[in-house]
């Protein structure tokens, strides 16, 4: 493993990634962030430029997408591992000479404590020992880590976006109708649970259900007329009952 | 409470319908099927125009929402109730002069035993008795009876339809691809169980992550670019974007 471990941000991702470092009694050497603080007391705040990562240590760098380049640059120095946890952003984007991908595949958030064990984590390197300090950090934390490239993690960042931000979309809009119906949102929540735990058992195909699923043309054209004030909220009801119908016609 | 109760049908709600009934010692008459079967071997199979229902007696309608009006009529007789179970069936289609409606909001499969405990039971009724007999049978049953009317509850279900059909479009979506990447579908089902166990401690709105939610347009060009080959999904990509965005401007 290499020698030191520093970790860039601290909002949810970096705040995950160093709790569980912490718990596996790993040292972190710092953490760099804008604000100069630290969620941790035990682990020092650096500044982004006055410190420098040691030689031959691994930056995490957690921090929202669109500021993992500048952050990387804002480190300074040189001889040290760059690892982005990004699902949307190529390995090839940082420009240290030696770089990696760390991807778990979950939304972390700091209101639910959340396990890593068995977690996917995508893993990429341009480095073999690098790659392999990542897997074994993977491994200690008891993850599945999965070796992909970056044309992978891109298909796999868009399908999280669909099963994690469009699936919690769809419970959104069907929050909105209830309270909208004089009722409270919550009704919803064991079918929503159900939706969910259902594919413990069977995949999604297999356990699809309603009236796109069986062709329903009556359902379908009703609820249109219930949406017709709402145009947008109507062409995302027509979008996916076509795509379901398409796809159960075949 | 009325006098005897029959069930017309053999699908996942009849079943989960009787089932409840006979784990609360209700006694149930008999099972009216085209086939002329019963799931439980205790309860009579009947055949639709053969045996009548008995006066005062209550006909639970449990078949696809498509049949429910000529179920009725294959009944034969008169003086007895009919309840339909159906989220998208108003209560005047039912013919009976008395008429009720038991729609529990939830999905039932054979593959999963599912609780009525605490599950809301939408109730509506042309009948001061029958709507008694009803909340009588759902508070037994340990669930939360609510009293709506046929509009509330087309819009409920047509918000059912959201959360636990169209949720559930958006995890086969994302198994397709990750499958299409080359990966098993399975490495998603962390991420899709967050996405729904989060809505125990925060309404949709608030979980609500991701491109769509933060404007980031960087990030949806780079998806709608994966899904150019397929006009369909891209259109809904666009059309579930949009609408997040005009939602978290607001």
């Amino acid at each position: 493993m290499r020698n030191k471990i520093y970790i860039c941000g601290t909002g949810n991702v970096a705040t995950a990634l160093l709790l569980e470092l912490r718990r596996h009694r790993v040292d972190v050497a710092g953490i760099f962030s804008r604000g100069n603080t630290s969620p941790d007391d035990t682990v020092p705040a650096l500044r982004y430029g006055e410190a420098i990562p040691e030689k031959n240590s691994i930056v995490f760098i957690a921090v929202p997408d669109r500021y993992i380049i500048e952050t990387e640059k804002a480190l300074g120095g040189s001889g040290y591992a760059t690892v982005h946890s990004a699902g949307s952003v190529g390995l090839n984007e940082l420009k240290s000479d030696i770089r990696g991908v760390f991807y778990p595949l979950q939304s972390f958030s700091r209101l639910m404590a959340t396990s890593w064990e068995n977690l996917p984590v995508l893993i990429e390197s341009n480095d073999e020992v690098l790659l392999e300090s990542l897997f074994e950090i993977a491994a200690a934390f008891g993850t599945k880590p999965i070796e992909v490239d970056s044309e992978q993690r891109e298909a796999i960042h868009l399908a999280a976006v669909f099963a994690n931000n469009f699936g919690n979309a769809m419970f959104l809009i069907a929050q909105d109708l209830v309270e909208k119906a004089g009722l409270s949102p919550s009704i919803l929540n064991p079918l929503i649970f159900q939706t969910a735990g259902k594919l413990r058992m069977m995949n999604a195909r297999q356990a699809q259900t309603g009236p796109a699923r069986r062709g329903d043309a009556r359902v379908i054209a009703e609820h249109l007329k219930v949406l017709h004030d709402d145009p947008q909220l109507a062409g995302i009801y027509e979008g996916i009952s076509k795509y379901l119908m398409t796809l159960y016609k075949s």
